[in-house]
């Protein structure tokens, strides 16, 4: 290190605490705001993104720019990438959120002792949320958002390559801080590229309560090794379909090629379909078929390309593999005992789903299979906030502590006991 | 490092991953078990703690000779030590987290989306608890039970000093688990005194799912500093009561003296008692006075020990002190939000109560004092899992995620989503 690393290094320092610090000024304010309060920030947000379009979509074109310069996959530009169509879907992502039950002040449990004491569990927000993220600029506003309404404040540190466009975003979102007379510490962006600032905040313990990574697995890798503060995180979503003895055929074919082919990239795509060996005479052939006519690359254990045409082999590494992309490995297994031991060898704990019309059967799986949704009868792909009815979602987690599956609003909180006495003291 | 050195600790991770991966084993056998049969273990283990109780208090004297022999404290002895009572107490400890209501399996949440899917969000063990604790051997018994009620399987680390005494508790512990055909796997004290254990522990990510320390402020900040696995902890108990200028002074009293005295080393024991200055005149003497008369300490600041004659100065470092002694801290304040802004400079988040007879004044105490548990008029030193009703807890979380305030067998779980459907898939 030289001494102008250290310095620049001591500033970073002061000024990640400055934000730290900042941050939980914010959180007091938001604590106690109202639904009202915040509601309004959030619809003056959506109206702001609107009306500052123009200048979004212009940080975005420098960006772009500079991304492909630097020889961006289409694939990462396309993430980069802001039109008006994606402005407008972040201005009514906030309408959404403002639209939201909130939960911070519910009482979750109330009961009355004995000696006449009062006892309530109330939702209360978690405080300060460090959101780790990538090149999608709407992480900025959707993640900003969600904290908000949980009343939560929040310290954003985006993607370097979309530092432009967060940061034109970020502005709109003050502007509806301001209509609701809340501090922009409510809300900050890193207002640096430094990959240091990353370190930084994950070492905040007192200052930052919690710390959300949202991107691909080598960023929650990091930050989940780095970090000193509790995380929510998925890592990996190899999700199975599991079609038993006891399974309709038709349900079976049309859940399997759901679960894998509707959006093969979501974390709540299937990987792997396993396939009761007792039906293998009538519904592997069928169903491997029908995944192969979707435009899905199949690799099947022995059993599996022997007895299906097309289907490639599988490696060991494939019951393992998140392939985020039209393939699926494909086993027979021996009845729900072997889908379960499959799923504990190879899952990871996020979604797996079985299909059977044998209550027993399903009753087994679903109390065995260790993840964070379980599924009997549905597609892997309803794995998602929105879907379960929780609004939007910050992710997904497969974690079993404080918030598993879809992390909404309402995982965003904590609770704190609220006792109401008349006096008494403790004999 | 020499060879041997290197060899020993190769044998130490070996050890420790064997345990490890039988407590992973016990964990499925303990999430498959019904209440009754977990019932049964507590019950039979606590007979078999009768029937040992001869050879546990010959262990039990083994330890307290060595404890001795290397000069340990009088606290520290009667920290280690057992007798008949005490033993009785475990047994009887035991019996009551058997008539505990089992969390597993309890339906949290229950929705049917407007597509159908039925989702139930249902509770479910965390799987393998790590608790590592100081020289108090009833630990052993305690924690294992609340672990086996709550389905998961625990990993016993012991201080070295309590090894013989814990070694005999767990050999009854394991008649127990015997007499209910579950495996000895679900409930693992680790066999060697080697510090480094603890090291082990701390990094058996995919195998410990939670760590739990219990002991002193020093345990628990370097078990908090270099676990890789979520630790459920409390660090401090500085507790404050707030004698509000609309307080009824014979309440405030009987309140203060309360929160300190009925046991000053609890961690809910109030270390600083805070008085509105629009009192002064009226409840500081009496009530300071009251706290002497029984035997407690008392450090004030510059204006307290002018009031009050016997009242010594306190420094900077009191107001951040946790004395579990029989001394308090005492200040005066500027009404509720002088309160509030002591408690948030000084508190640790555990536990805070206000003595008013003003509504509004406890309200905006309640709301805003941001820790685990707060009162209003009732003393702190109902910071207790059983006087919340919650049966036997495993210690007081100051944390925010998952566990906050008394952790008993409910929050020793997680939960997860059974969805049932009839063939959807996501359009």
């Amino acid at each position: 290190m030289t001494a102008a690393d250290i310095s620049r290094s001591d500033e970073l320092h002061a000024e990640m605490q400055r934000l730290g610090a900042a941050a939980r000024d914010g959180a007091h304010a938001l604590a106690r705001a109202g639904t009202e309060t915040k509601n309004r920030a959030l619809l003056a947000a959506a109206e702001a993104i609107r009306d500052d379009a123009g200048a979004i979509l212009e940080a975005n074109a420098k960006d772009m720019e500079a991304a492909k310069q630097a020889g961006g996959t289409p694939a990462f530009l396309d993430r980069l990438a802001l039109d008006a169509g994606r402005v407008e879907a972040m201005a009514k992502g906030l309408e959404d959120i403002a639209g939201l039950d909130d939960p911070v002040g519910d009482v979750i449990a109330d009961w009355t002792r004995p000696n006449g004491l009062r006892i309530t569990r109330v939702r209360v927000p978690l405080g300060v949320i460090g959101v780790i993220y990538e090149s999608r600029p709407n992480v900025t506003a959707d993640a900003a958002a969600l904290c908000l309404k949980s009343g939560n404040a929040v310290i954003l540190r985006g993607g370097s390559e979309s530092f432009h466009s967060s940061r034109a975003i970020a502005a709109a979102l003050h502007k509806g801080l301001n209509a609701a007379n809340l501090p922009q510490s409510c809300i900050q962006l890193v207002p640096t590229t430094d990959r240091a600032a990353v370190g930084e905040m994950l070492t905040m313990t007192g200052l930052i309560d919690i710390i959300v990574p949202r991107g691909g697995k080598s960023l929650i890798e990091r930050v989940s090794a780095e970090s000193r503060i509790p995380v929510i995180k998925h890592l990996d979503g190899i999700c199975h379909v599991y079609v038993d003895g006891g399974a309709d055929l038709d349900m079976a074919r049309d859940i399997a090629v759901n679960a894998k082919m509707r959006r093969p990239g979501i974390c709540g795509a299937a990987e792997t379909l396993l396939v009761d060996r007792a039906v293998k005479s009538s519904h592997l052939a069928p169903i491997v078929t029908a995944l192969m006519e979707a435009g899905c690359e199949v690799r099947g254990d022995a059993e599996v390309t022997k007895a299906v045409p097309g289907a490639k082999p599988a490696s060991e590494a494939d019951w393992d593999t998140e392939y985020l992309d039209a393939i699926i490995s494909v086993a027979l297994v021996d009845g729900v005992d072997g889908a379960i031991a499959h799923i504990e060898a190879h899952g990871s704990g996020h979604t797996d789903s079985i299909v059977t019309d044998h209550a027993s059967a399903a009753e087994t799986f679903l109390g065995d299979v260790d993840s964070a949704i379980v599924l009997h009868n549905a597609s892997t792909q309803f794995a998602d906030g929105g879907e379960f009815g929780m609004g939007a979602e910050i992710g997904i987690s497969t974690d079993k502590l404080h918030a598993r599956g879809p992390v909404g609003v309402e995982q965003l909180t904590s609770y704190k006991y609220v006792v109401h006495g008349a006096g008494q003291t403790r004999p």
